[in-house]
């Protein structure tokens, strides 16, 4: 029997208390193109990503993220990665073709930490309107239609109470994702990881925090711009809408540039992500960093973020 | 038994007639560190690149590329690659460990075309000297010390005279290489193919020439910048260094923005290369450019590159 | 008595045969503002300019500039203007309060050319509406609210069939413009001239053509932008609107970056521009070119602009 | 008679402590150019500087200021404002020429806060030597050298215990300087003021500090960067090198995007500087800011600078 893979990180499935806001926050602020709305979800997506949609949004009765998507690399992937997680003792939902608009079948599980994901192949890579559509055959919409304009998702940072190194060996040993940098607090624990399938530093990132509200909160979600300019336009951007950022800064971990705003429907909170590096490397060495270096590590220099901040949350996942 | 695979273009091994000049222009000018010297050959690598060379610079008796490196998967790919390539009709030839520095054992091979590819999956990771080290642990030497200053090594481009279907057949069913975007000539023929192992648009491309000198050309090498900014940058140094350059532009295939620029000493062109886009979809179907699109295919906007310019010639692999 | 000053280059008068595509091209593609609309005449400016208007937009029967129009350093320098051009033998008329809104009593008359200009000081500063007011004190609009969005006009460019020295030593003996660079013919003749009153290398250009249709043309105006990646970034807005355009490109001569753009409606050509030198120096001595050194004066490196492109002709004034 | 006016800021005479220290900062970190030493003064500045020296650093007993350095407009503006000043009670000091290398005859005077100016008019405009000389007939240097490279000298702000409003009547009265921003005290005593005699919001600020050491305190001088990803490869330059600084961010005041560092030799802090707008109507309000709104008007975003920060202080003039 193959090894089922992961391909990708395909999308994030919220919901909000004030559609509205958040409607207004992800399409006119951040600049959001809206594939279509079906049943009361509004399917979003950034002008470079060619799936239906990487991010999803719809009224709840609280913030929280329904699931993370996953694309597998092959369609018999899907069932694979099902059989491979019911053997070892993880319950799975089958979700039907429609049941997300654009999507195949797809199943559903929760990690250790309760945090859901979702394992799909089947998504439709719609095409853009006129109006809307790129000259250039391999890009999906015109950039620059509005407000910060970024290429496409990049990744997704989930935050846990229970121990990481639970959450990253069942990432790594289950869906294949490689270590790629970690934080290790003086007792050895793990404090933050940074994980791949790609040659992304991270398509996810794991933080640990004892005092979490639940095991299973969303960090953030990433999209990610092209230029360090770009970055600078959307601090103006978000600063002429009074929406409050941390940042800009330089994180050490992934070399990247970041921006971190919360959409102020759901609380979700957004970074806004560009430079770093990329790995190609097949005999990677997991980067070590101490808390002692994180000074380095979280910020070379710009403006930090800082977790706790009470006007600064996480939301469920 | 396991199908081999490769992970990603490792490094260039360029043969120059004016040393001096080459060394000038790649350390000087470009800004690539140097790794060591051993016996008479210098080890170049950008300041983000890990291993430990990827570029090689001899003194011979006529500019050319003696080979181009690719790094194997696993450890037993190189082994398997060899039996393959065997069985298949392709002599193979045995590199001992050490005789290309820092590197393991390896095997050397043809295309079709003539081209030498290497494929190796040791190689050292040498770390910095202190005075040019990076305080990032994942970052090899600091940015910025001279030149241009590109990060790291990007993708090659290999010219030939021979049917282009042969040679990319070859790279797709031999070695693993996926095609992302490909022009076609009226007569259905290849024109261009850029295919890739990574999630880069292209470790390597192949252009098709019938009046190419030999079927063994190589159009160009690439080195990435992070930001567009630093491409004009380069602009500005190549003009103050006295040296002619095609662009700035920008590709509408892989969406990145360009300068060619050669080296004077071995007249080896050599792109900078930043922006784009990159494909994580693993059911991606390669774009289809037509003769007629190349104005926008080519460069959406800015100063084109010409093949044939006299004083803009290709050099033999 | 006090010798008149100007102080800046204040607005365009611009008339359009295609109203429509004018203000879609300048609203929409470029993004000014509308100050507001009187008369059929639509008052535009940039987010940073803060008088009324930069640009005036008029249905007329063919594409033209009315007027450039110029603000002097104190309210009584229109009059003295005035005054000191009908003694050396120029007509002046006197324009009523009003009859360009927002502005008040000024003064027009031709150069040698027949370019005609005005000048005036009171123009009011009016505030932007609320929905469009930056948070800045210090700033008319928010940036970045669509297309392009420079900060602010930057100068004028005309060109003419006649001696071009005759209209420089207008500029400079009548309406005190100093010589920054220029460029000289073998014959001793004046090619080009970049003149200012301010800090900026020119707030006006002479550019000398023998087969210019008229001696009264405009060969473009310009708005400028902060950033070098403002500039490509307006290279991907333009291509994506299926409007062709001469740049990105650096000059020698001001040494600034630049993309040449026209308006579909008028054929007004607007240069989009960035980068550049000041000049502080009351003793600058002028920088003479001569045509042999024009590869590098018109463009150190990028993509050229011809004058003479039968598609990319010049407006009268 | 007519009154003389200054041009522009010219030069900073700075005394440090550690003459290594301080040439390893600003020749190799920040990148600045030596003219030449003469008598054990080193004369500096930026690639597009024209004039002999924006910078010159001496070994001293302490770290200080000895003047600051400005242009008069017109050779006679010398001795007028030396007639001036004296009639108006300031004492004036007569610099021979060649005191200061590359200097013609100069006057030295204090402000009330016994902060030294030098006025001048003939300042050599050195070539450069063939080495570093730029293809540009109008740029002194080949930019992009070493280190940050910025293109010029910009302002310097001065801080002052005594009350800032007899400073800024002094600049305006006798020296011609116009307020172009200021802040108030709710007390509606004067806390910062930016003035002017060119189209830049600033020449110089004047930074009031009831608990400043003396008051003669220079705050900081500033060197120009063309473009904010040049600050920010300032900020990646400044890191690997070990060297503390605030920011990056952006000014409300002036719009400009900022890096505080300072010189490890003298202690003096040093502003890199980039974007911002240009002043160039003459009937400039000056825009007030109150304290309460300087979260916006000294830091729109980005990390603020402390002016109390213990290892952050002034230095003397």
């Amino acid at each position: 029997m193959n090894i089922p893979e992961i391909a990708k990180l395909g999308h994030v499935a919220l919901e909000t208390t004030d559609m509205e806001k958040s409607l207004w926050f992800f399409k006119e602020v951040i600049g959001l193109e809206e594939t279509e709305e079906v049943d009361g979800v509004v399917y979003l997506r950034a002008w470079g990503d060619f799936e239906h949609h990487t991010l999803s949004l719809k009224e709840g009765k609280e913030p929280r993220v329904d699931h993370i998507g996953w694309k597998a690399k092959r369609a018999e992937d899907v069932a694979l990665f099902a059989e491979l997680l019911v053997e070892t003792g993880t319950n799975v939902e089958w979700i039907e073709p429609g049941q997300e608009a654009g999507q195949g079948s797809a199943i559903r599980f929760q990690l250790p930490s309760e945090h859901t994901f979702e394992i799909y192949f089947e998504m439709e890579k719609t095409a853009a309107d006129d109006s809307r559509k790129s000259i250039l055959k391999n890009q999906t919409y015109q950039s620059w239609r509005k407000g910060v304009s970024p290429r496409r998702i990049d990744h997704v940072n989930i935050l846990t109470s229970v121990d990481a190194k639970v959450i990253t060996d069942f990432l790594a040993n289950k869906l294949g994702f490689k270590m790629r940098e970690y934080v290790k607090a003086p007792d050895e624990s793990l404090v933050g990881a940074w994980m791949s399938v790609t040659n992304l530093v991270h398509d996810i990132a794991v933080s640990h925090d004892p005092e979490s509200p639940t095991p299973n909160q969303i960090h953030h979600m990433s999209y990610w711009l092209d230029d360090s300019r770009d970055l600078l336009r959307a601090a103006d951007i978000l600063s002429e809408n009074g929406i409050k950022f941390a940042g800009p800064g330089k994180h050490g971990i992934s070399q990247a540039m970041y921006i971190y705003v919360m959409d102020p429907g759901s609380g979700m909170r957004v970074e806004l992500f560009t430079g770093g590096y990329l790995i190609f490397e097949p005999d990677w060495e997991p980067i070590e960093w101490t808390i002692d270096e994180m000074d380095v590590g979280f910020t070379v220099w710009g403006v930090q973020m800082d977790n706790k901040l009470e006007n600064n949350p996480t939301i469920k996942a």
